[in-house]
C-alpha cells in the first residue's frame, strides 16, 4: 500500500557524540534510541515514517577539551569552529547514511544552545509526531549532577515522547560518560 | 513481507473507563492513546504489531457508586462483583473488537488494584517491547489532587514509555474527569 506524505509518521530523533575518550561518532544511548526506532517502531514498513535527526551542540564553555592548545589568532577560532562543524557533520552522517541503506527518508540538521531547551524548541517549530531520545538510565544520585535532556523533555516537550534507556550491558565503566 | 512472532512488536496500552456521568465505556484519554498507536504507529503494517490491553480496576473503597442500593444478603455483593467484571469486560470488548477489524493481533485482560503500581507489576511480568498510556494532561496544581498514573510508570515502568496527552478539544469541562 503506498503511504502518502500525509499519512508518513515522522519521528524526531535527538543525537550526540560520545563522550568517552577513545570512542568517536555518536553515542551508546543515541545509537540504541536510533535502533529500537528501526526495529520496534519502523520494521519493514520503510515509506510509512519519515527520521528527523537533531544534534545540538554545546558550546565548549570551559574549553576543557583545549586546553593544550594554543591560541594566538583569530584565524585559530575559525578553525576550531570549522572542527566542531565537521563532528557534527560526521555524527548526523553515520545516522543519514543508515536510513539510506535501508530506505527510510529522513532529515538531519545541528542547532547550538542547550540541549533540553533547543530539543523543546525544535518540537515545537517542526511538530514531529513522537521525540525518541536515548537516555543513560542514570540513577538519582548520578542524576543530580548530570542533569537530565530525557526528564525534562518528558515534561515540556509539546508532542508524545519516548526514553530508550541504554541497556545494562552497553554502559561504559563511568555510566556518566556516553 | 509476512512478520515471525519473534520480530512483532508488542505495545501494551492501559485502558479504563471514563469517569464522566452519562459516558460509559472507554475514557476519552484511553481512546486518544488506542488511536495514535494505530495512526502513527501500526498504519498499515497491521502484522507487524500485537496490541496488549490491561484494564485495572480500582477496588471501590468508598462505595459512592453505591450510595442508594441496600446489601441485605451476601448475593447483593456477589451481584456488585459481577456487575464490575461486566463493565470490564464491556471495556476490553470495545478494543479487541476495533483490533479485529483492522487486523492487529491483540490480547486483553483485567486486574485489580492500584493502576499504576499493577502496570508496572504487568511490563515486569510480560514485558512489551512499549508501554503506551493516554493522559489527561493536567496542570501542576490539579495533579496535587489526582496523582497521575503517567507519571509514575515513565519513571519505574521496566520499558520504553509513551504518554499520549489528551487534545484540548476533547477536555470534558471538568479536567479530572475523563
Amino acid at each position: 500500500m503506498a503511504t502518502s506524505e500525509a499519512s508518513v509518521t515522522r519521528i524526531m530523533v535527538a543525537v550526540n557524540e560520545s563522550t568517552i575518550k577513545g570512542y568517536p561518532h555518536a553515542s551508546i544511548s543515541s545509537k540504541g534510541a536510533f535502533e529500537w526506532t528501526l526495529q520496534k517502531i519502523v520494521m519493514s514498513n520503510t515509506s510509512g515514517f519519515k527520521l528527523l535527526f537533531l544534534h545540538v551542540q554545546v558550546p565548549d564553555e570551559d574549553g576543557f577539551d583545549d586546553m593544550d592548545s594554543i591560541y594566538a589568532s583569530p584565524e585559530d577560532f575559525k578553525s576550531l569552529k570549522s572542527r566542531d562543524r565537521a563532528r557534527g557533520l560526521r555524527l548526523l552522517e553515520f545516522f543519514v547514511t543508515r536510513c539510506h541503506e535501508i530506505g527510510v527518508a529522513c532529515e538531519a540538521w545541528i542547532k547550538k544552545g542547550d540541549p533540553k531547551e533547543v530539543i523543546c524548541h525544535e518540537v515545537k517549530r517542526i511538530q514531529p509526531d513522537l521525540l525518541v531520545l536515548g537516555s543513560r538510565g542514570l540513577g538519582p544520585f548520578q542524576r543530580v549532577f548530570v542533569g537530565t535532556v530525557s526528564e525534562f523533555c518528558v515534561k515540556h516537550a509539546e508532542c508524545p515522547v519516548v526514553t530508550i534507556k541504554r541497556r545494562l550491558d552497553e554502559t561504559p565503566q563511568d555510566p556518566v560518560d556516553d
